[in-house]
């Protein structure tokens, strides 16, 4: 039997449950590992979206040259899974004694970078990695109008490569960045300079690295980027559907719920709410799209009710199951100790190892 | 050590993390158990905030007369957990032959209670019970206000308890509502009326039952109330606070964070996001209150990043840690596989067993 949103399988788990629909990940993976191909860039997918060594295996096989990790036990749980991956890059500033003895021990299991943007986290790293067996390398992360991490400005950014050359320990990674959502050309301009700065100080950067699933189709319009990191590609989700990014076929990850009241003829009431949808709105208007239904809003959640409107008959009853596409698929996948995959009418439960790897 | 703002702990965990501070826990559930007491009411917990049996074992020992839980797996967390629950009230209309099931096999250990709205939920429960060796007490959830689940009217409880007193393997438990804020008119006369219609078919009414922890020191201005079920009560959060319901002093839990970036004069970031301090906002502006400095908001958090923002200088630096007290506890508490509970100096750490219940 095949998936569909009526009856995505013959075996499905206990509601609320967040299927996997793996061919949709294999088309999403090829089609950007596609475009990345076609334009010379390299692709480090973000597992942060799918937590699943298995999947990041995928990615691998399809071509990707690593991971990225936003911190260090994610690392960790995704190496310790899958011993295809030999090349993690951390863009997080680490900070902190206990985390950076985790970060040395990591640095002898793989091929390891991380990001800092001021010299308190560069001395840091060089203090644990300066008796290292090998160097670490450290990219300088560029705040290129996410006003968020990052050094302000290339001049800075060349300063502190320069840091990074001299410190014991260290050898400098590139850049790194994180755009804002069509942003292009001010990576262009900002990493073009701050590039050109640091080779004027006769140091290479090997790296240009930008990320985003939102304007991952755009990356090849900042040419000096060299590597994206693209997370929510894998499983796409409502926010990237509403920008015009995909289609809800488009969408790998979906929340099985089940109906358990109907208390007004334009309500309904599921057994997912908050602690599996999450209350991510990423500026869109209510909490999810039940797939088939365009005529129903989740217009609010509480921890364990999701409620559904309808300017019409909500004509569902008790007992009645739908697919519901999260506004945002990453903070999904943290909630639950696992996922129920389908490929070919068949399920399968994963654990979700990287799931609450927050330190 | 004493625990305070500045140093919670001579031997702090890695950040971010969750800390429960016991000492006010106390106070907390000390406060309303003496309400409660005064009023004649029975107090309930729910466990939804905790998550943790030694809390539950807490509120019982100071004279709750057993828990709530949201969802069968969490209570069967919980009653796992602590030999002292020997009482459970699930608010939740239990649906699917899989919950069903473990409703079953839970009710042989513990004095269980369910909720129900329609006839289609009292079916399925009645379909189990009916050759179960005690009947199962199943209480009306009324919609008093909040239009999430419930009966629309008194006359509609009445019908539905005269269902659930004539099914099969059930007894009528009583009425149930959590109403809206501020709604103890509301719950008074929807109450009232349903009782009066039950009890003029002959059938008991044994427990009124309603929750809240914005409204729970006027429980008693609802009379016809028997038994109250706050949750956030025993951690408080900023919505509380800002709602006057109580003071920073109240407030239990806090997050743990550590500055990653200073990346301006007037922002730093932290390294607690939203799978940490999670998205809900319940009706608030910002992601949490930092102690101490009123003058920061939690303008925008990435799963991982907190931003932090100030009118005036940030005065932070990479390395400092600071303590939030987030919007909402009880989604915090969902977010970790541990918290840590601070007492008299020591800090311990204490798995989450009922975090993820979500089935």
């Amino acid at each position: 039997m095949s998936a569909t949103p009526e009856n995505p399988s013959p075996a499905l788990p206990e509601t609320p449950a967040v299927l996997i629909d793996l061919p949709v990940v294999r088309r999403n993976i090829a089609r950007f590992q596609h475009y990345a191909d076609a334009h010379g860039l390299k692709v480090r997918p973000h597992i942060k979206t799918h937590k699943l060594p298995a999947i990041a295996q995928m990615q691998l096989a399809a071509g990707a040259i690593g991971i990225t990790c936003q911190k260090v036990s994610e690392a960790e749980a995704m190496v310790a899974g899958a011993p295809e991956i030999r090349d993690v890059l951390i863009t997080y500033n680490i900070v902190g004694a206990g985390k950076l003895a985790r970060l040395a021990a990591l640095a002898r299991k793989v091929d390891l970078s991380v990001v800092a943007d001021s010299e308190a986290v560069v001395a840091g790293l060089s203090a644990t990695f300066a008796a290292a067996p090998r160097p670490l390398a450290v990219l300088v992360e560029c705040d290129t109008g996410a006003r968020r991490c990052g050094v302000a400005s290339p001049e800075e950014a060349a300063a502190l490569a320069r840091t990074i050359a001299t410190a014991p320990g260290l050898v400098f990674g590139g850049l790194m960045t994180y755009p804002p959502v069509g942003a292009a050309a001010a990576v262009e301009t900002f990493m073009t300079t701050a590039k050109a700065l640091i080779e004027a100080s006769g140091i290479l950067v090997p790296v240009v690295t930008s990320g985003g699933t939102p304007s991952m189709m755009h990356a090849a319009e900042a040419p000096v980027t060299t590597e994206y990191r693209p997370g929510t590609y894998v499983y796409n989700d409502r926010s990237l559907v509403e920008r015009g990014v995909c289609g809800w076929e488009d969408c790998a990850l979906t929340v099985l719920a089940t109906v358990v009241s109907v208390p007004a003829p334009d309500r309904a009431i599921v057994d997912a709410g908050s602690k599996t949808l999450t209350s991510d709105l990423l500026g869109l208007t209510g909490y999810g799209h039940v797939l088939g239904r365009p005529d129903i809003a989740i217009d609010q959640l509480s921890e364990e009710h999701g409620r559904l409107v309808s300017k019409g008959p909500i004509s569902l009853h008790v007992g009645d199951t739908v697919r519901i596409v999260p506004n945002h698929a990453c903070v999904v996948t943290n909630m639950v100790d696992a996922v129920y995959a389908l490929d070919e009418g068949r399920v399968e439960r994963w654990p979700v190892p990287a799931r609450g790897c927050i330190t």
